[in-house]
């Protein structure tokens, strides 16, 4: 493994930017990183924890002389922290971010970008439910994918580098468009998100269940969603706010054949729903084929109470 | 741990029944343990993994003498085999289930019940993505909860006698009403698997998105959806088609507040979606601390390709 930048400066400190901090020192893929948040009570327990060789009170500070620069801010946020940075930001360096919404944040980044600057969007699909500086791991982007997202004219070689950083920290890497990318996120993250927050509150609402009830008999299905439901709150305000017609459009499409299923349970058409459940059967099998979950079953979930596994003969 | 019943007929031979086997023989709750499959490949494989000490070509054989009877087959088939078992049952034994609907269930089989039957319908709420013989393990109700649904006049002595036995398989037991259960199971079970079907399904079926898109970028907070949306076809169409208000009550529930939220999206209201997001945050909180999930990120997935934690100082 081998240096891919010099110096790399991380804007937000929560799970994506500790996680990148930890793979980047893994893979040995910069000499040095800084980092800064906005608030001082993240910046200390980064201190605290060792994430980042530095971490700065400004962000002008942080990005002095970075050779790359990865916004890791709410997609809300970004434009207003690259209008920040721009006066710091040295000539033939890299801007890139994590943000999950792609359209948007060029949009809000990009007047920003002074000359001489190259802006490389992109997008690394990987996460857990855990969110702020102490929630980051270095094997985060291990086989999972990272989706960069260069505009026309950005520069070839600036787009390579930054796809070997992705490389190193254990990401495969894939280029995409950004109205596609947003698109297919919609499918693969924005809907099963807006779905899951939305079941857990109407289980949290419904008066003749009590709370107890949802609470010990989640193990029936209903936990899954609840992980996904406690992702954090203002990053996933932003998403739907800033991939508003993608996200819209796959849920009227949801909808659609939500109340087809509903129709066949009203009319006991079995036939029906028994087609619909095998046929989803087989994307599971596909997504583990891919390396993309485990087979184990329930993810391989670790309980509380671990007895000893049968001995006797099988 | 002791014998709670001499002798036990597992009817039908999947996930359920299976792991009630391993749990049963780990905690030495039976003398012996017949089994009865209605697929002949089923019973081979089960006489193959040495799943039950004896298995039955009939359930007339496999009851014979039994001093409980679990029915461990899809809830529109339990009608049926109760009606084909009657004749066979000891004086004294009890009748069991382990059914997700138990209104419907309790329809079909009570009137086959002959005097002198216990009748206690029970349902452990513990399951995975994977259906058959093969799928079953010791662990799998070890701190899950069995409800158990006794009627007004069922015999107080058989329903302690049943909690006995699933507490000795690891699980914790409360009894509940039938409708209640169908309501509660509505919420945690019925309509979170039917919402991650249909999302499942449209993600398959948008022509703009290909398919290998949605595999691979299933991390993003697809692939949870999945694994639900893998659950057994015949198993989850019965379900559905027996709780039919439940499960359309509380459908009807979800998406009057997926609309409201999708109009947050529409009109651009981000603090109704934060707030929306902050509360159900809390549920997922509530159910690691009832210990049923755990707080692992990702529920500590294990991924294919595994470095090594990073050793540096941290």
């Amino acid at each position: 493994m081998s240096t891919v930048y010099p110096r790399i400066a991380l804007i937000g400190l929560g799970l994506i930017a500790s996680s990148m901090y930890w793979a980047i020192k893994r893979g040995g893929l910069a000499h040095e990183v800084t980092g800064f948040a906005r608030s001082s009570q993240t910046r200390e327990t980064a201190r605290h924890i060792g994430l980042c060789d530095q971490v700065c009170d400004t962000a002008a500070e942080a990005v002095q002389g970075a050779d790359l620069i990865v916004l890791c801010v709410p997609v809300g946020a970004m434009g207003n922290i690259a209008e920040e940075i721009a006066p710091s930001l040295k000539k033939g360096a890299t801007i890139s971010d994590v943000g999950s919404v792609k359209r948007a944040v060029i949009d809000a980044v990009s007047p920003h970008v002074p000359q001489g600057v190259h802006f490389v969007p992109a997008h690394p699909l990987a996460g857990t439910e855990h969110s702020g500086p102490e929630s980051g791991f270095a094997t985060l982007y291990d086989n999972r994918w990272c989706l960069i997202i260069p505009g026309h004219d950005t520069d070839a070689k600036a787009v390579d580098r930054l796809r070997s950083l992705w490389e190193g920290m254990g990401a495969n890497v894939d280029l995409m468009d950004a109205d596609h990318h947003d698109l297919v996120l919609a499918v693969t993250s924005h809907a099963p998100h807006l779905i899951a927050y939305t079941m857990v509150g109407v289980a949290d609402d419904i008066r003749r269940v009590t709370d107890s009830e949802v609470i010990n008999y989640s193990a029936a299905g209903f936990r899954d969603f609840t992980r996904i439901a406690a992702s954090d709150p203002t990053m996933w305000r932003d998403v739907f706010l800033s991939n508003k017609e993608a996200t819209l459009e796959i849920l009227g499409r949801f909808t659609e054949e939500l109340f087809a299923l509903q129709r066949a349970i009203r009319l006991g058409d079995g036939d029906h729903l028994h087609a619909y459940f095998t046929r989803t059967r087989g994307i599971r099998r596909d997504i583990i084929e891919a390396g993309q979950d485990t087979d184990k079953p329930n993810f391989g979930r670790t309980e509380r109470r671990n007895f000893t596994e049968q001995s006797f003969s099988k």
